[in-house]
């Protein structure tokens, strides 16, 4: 038994992963935009002693706002905060078109608000959708990790801007705040010009967690530098063993601890009470992917700048006619991710249309309860994860199964907590709160 | 008694809005970053049927985030939508400072989760200290409202970019969204170039309920297109009486029905069992706010680009050695009010700077409930307000004193509700929900 802790994020995409899932008969698309279905939601996963939820977001339509809803991230998690206690609240939000000020105070009045449990999923946006909806023309791939860079550079330095004791309120002597200890940071880079200081005190974890999820080059790169958690997609345990090593070595080179960096592949898992139920189970789902016509309608039938469905689709998917990744200018890392895939399996289009259905390229397994937990174990022991990014392919009742048979055998098992192990999200995932640079020459001083 | 229904807008300033509140033996600044005392009060004010929560903002380090705490409204008022249940939340945000695609989201999120019960407070941005923190310069006066204009025009069309009914979700067709009732913005501008549609459907209301405060020439011009709240600063009836016919002649040469615009005069009551004992509460906290050496340390030292400290302190104010109205880049309105306060009454340095400490220039009552009732019905029913805006010196106790004492006599009057009149904002404050500018051809063509 490993003295680690596994880690378990929900992946809160409704009504579920899978692209069908809102067609399914137990599936309620209606209430996607009602705060007690997401309530209802957040409030089981905490009684699990799940670490966090996570909301994934996109500045254009593309699906959003259909079946899904499209709420926007932090004003959900806001409210959510106000229904839940100890979960973990991570929403995603993009350095390409936000300002950092802005969304610096964003983040650190959701950590406050709600005790310590904000984290942020950092992206950056290749859509030129999205651009079109922001004055803008698409951002080159490396352009935007710069920019990211420097938004974290000014967003962490905001956060740092009053030191933890900054307020002390001294009614008799009038003195709300030590002004000594609240800081402009006067940052100047290519990107931001930015006085400081925030208007708001330093949040409760320092920092919100820092999560992050592209796996290109530049992604690693960006991970190993500001990362605290990592989502992956990975579809088989080499795969998932090889990118862990790589990012944990990444780390230690920006001269990091390497434990202080959580790495999450993402799980798509269809659960039966035996193999054959699970497989129906994702059977069912996939074939309400599939039209009429044969070809899915839904998400996912464009490869970089190929649609598949422009192909036949009962012959092999022609990897030579697909672009070189170096020219795809999305998101890279599922690209190759998804062309190793036909590559390896030698699917045909159909059937690579009818698995991205799924989970979007990331690992979908069907099994019993057992089976899941025993995949859960073998790659957490085995140098593969951290932890897990739990992407039910079907909102509620795939999740309840998920915490109502799949956690227990893992609490069983001594790899998953049974109860909370802190107040804050950094505390759940075993992370320290991070020092102020402000406050350390004062430190060393003393 | 009139057939008309008083609003109540209740100006959320925590612990106060006299500069000194956080001062006071019952003020808890110490809670201003805590979730539960907002609900608290929330759940406090809906229960006597208080029309609306209103946060300000700024985007500066200022006074807010110290004693204030600093929470950021859309996240703030998105937590307490899930622990209210009618109550309507007006959030401030800029249209300086923040991209439309962004804030359309946002709002039309919270008026999602809300069930329909968001409000946007739409301001400009003058401060400069602001600007050094968005990359940019101060912008001028009359440059912000051209951009505030263009920035609604996008904002609106946002909102409407899904029709009510474009969100059918046939599950046995497999049809999500009716495409024909999404629509491209396809915005060029000046300022935004828009392509659309927005990523979440319609909001509740159709639109936020939109409130605007600006009360300088520019400002009632933008409220006469677009507002249909109006904050005002008035100190006298007269004065309101005037500001209430000027706004609503503009909004009728603008085309628009003058009842579909309603003016709410800011209101800072101090409420005691007797009028010595309401100003004894009063000068408790007026004392607080001038330290030993008589020089107001707290806000609003500073009268456009003078600081009033630097004239003797006994002497009235030196109205000569004061900026001209057209120079002043920032809240020209407010300005205008302060200099015709101590004109109008003579007031020494001294004097006019512990007034400006009750509440920043609004009007400052002090009386017993009956005597709060008496103004509020006086202003109401002799053309100077559809409702106030309250703001109460000292929260929450001067907040509880009002709801408990003064909003029945209200009540008993029947000039205020003992019930809400519907379920959204627009409907608490009488107004439609207004039409969709792309569903209107089909209507006609119908």
């Amino acid at each position: 038994m490993p003295d680690r802790d596994l880690i378990l994020n929900a992946f809160l995409m409704v009504p579920g992963h899978h692209a069908a899932a809102w067609r399914h008969p137990l599936s309620t698309p209606e209430r996607t935009l009602d705060l007690d279905y997401y309530a209802g939601i957040a409030r089981t996963a905490e009684a699990a002693k799940i670490d966090s939820l996570f909301l994934a977001d996109g500045l254009s339509s593309g699906r959003r706002g259909g079946a899904r809803g499209g709420l926007e991230p932090l004003t959900l998690l806001s409210s959510l905060a106000a229904v839940t206690e100890r979960i973990g609240l991570i929403a995603t939000a993009s350095t390409t078109f936000n300002d950092p000020y802005n969304l610096a105070r964003a983040f650190a009045s959701l950590d406050h608000l709600s005790g310590g449990r904000a984290g942020w999923n950092i992206v950056t946006s290749a859509d030129t959708e999205a651009a079109a909806n922001f004055s803008r023309e698409a951002v080159a791939h490396e352009a935007r990790y710069r920019r990211a860079h420097e938004f974290l550079e000014v967003a962490t330095g905001l956060w740092d801007s009053w030191e933890d004791d900054a307020r002390i309120l001294d009614k008799a002597a009038g003195r709300p705040v030590d002004g000594d200890k609240v800081h402009e940071l006067n940052h100047v880079g290519a990107h931001f010009q930015v006085r400081g200081p925030l208007n708001a005190p330093r949040p409760p974890q320092g920092h919100p967690l820092l999560v992050q999820a592209g796996s290109s080059e530049d992604g690693k790169d960006f991970a190993a530098h500001w990362a605290e958690a990592i989502f992956t997609a990975q579809q088989t345990i080499e795969d998932a063993r090889a990118f862990y090593a790589d990012v944990k070595a990444r780390v230690a080179a920006a001269g990091r601890d390497p434990d202080a960096v959580k790495i999450l592949p993402g799980l798509s898992p269809f659960i039966g009470s035996t193999e054959a139920e699970a497989h129906a189970v994702q059977s069912e789902l996939d074939d309400l992917a599939v039209p009429t016509d044969g070809v899915p309608t839904q998400v996912w039938r464009q490869l970089g700048t190929v649609d598949l469905t422009q192909f036949p689709l009962d012959e092999p998917v022609p990897l030579h006619l697909l672009p070189d990744e170096t020219d795809v200018q999305g998101n890279r890392s599922r690209f190759a991710l998804i062309v190793s895939l036909a590559r390896r399996e030698r699917l045909t289009v159909r059937q690579l249309l009818r698995r991205l259905a799924g989970a979007r390229g990331h690992f979908t397994f069907a099994g019993t309860p057992e089976q899941v937990a025993d995949l859960i174990e073998d790659w957490f022991t085995h140098g593969a994860a951290d932890g897990f990014n739990i992407m039910p392919p079907l909102y509620p009742s795939q999740f309840e199964i998920f915490l109502e048979h799949v956690v227990p055998i893992l609490q069983r098992r001594g790899l998953f907590h049974t109860e909370y192990r802190g107040r804050t999200l950094r505390e759940h995932y075993g992370l320290d709160r991070p020092a102020n640079r402000f406050a350390r020459p004062r430190e060393l001083a003393a």
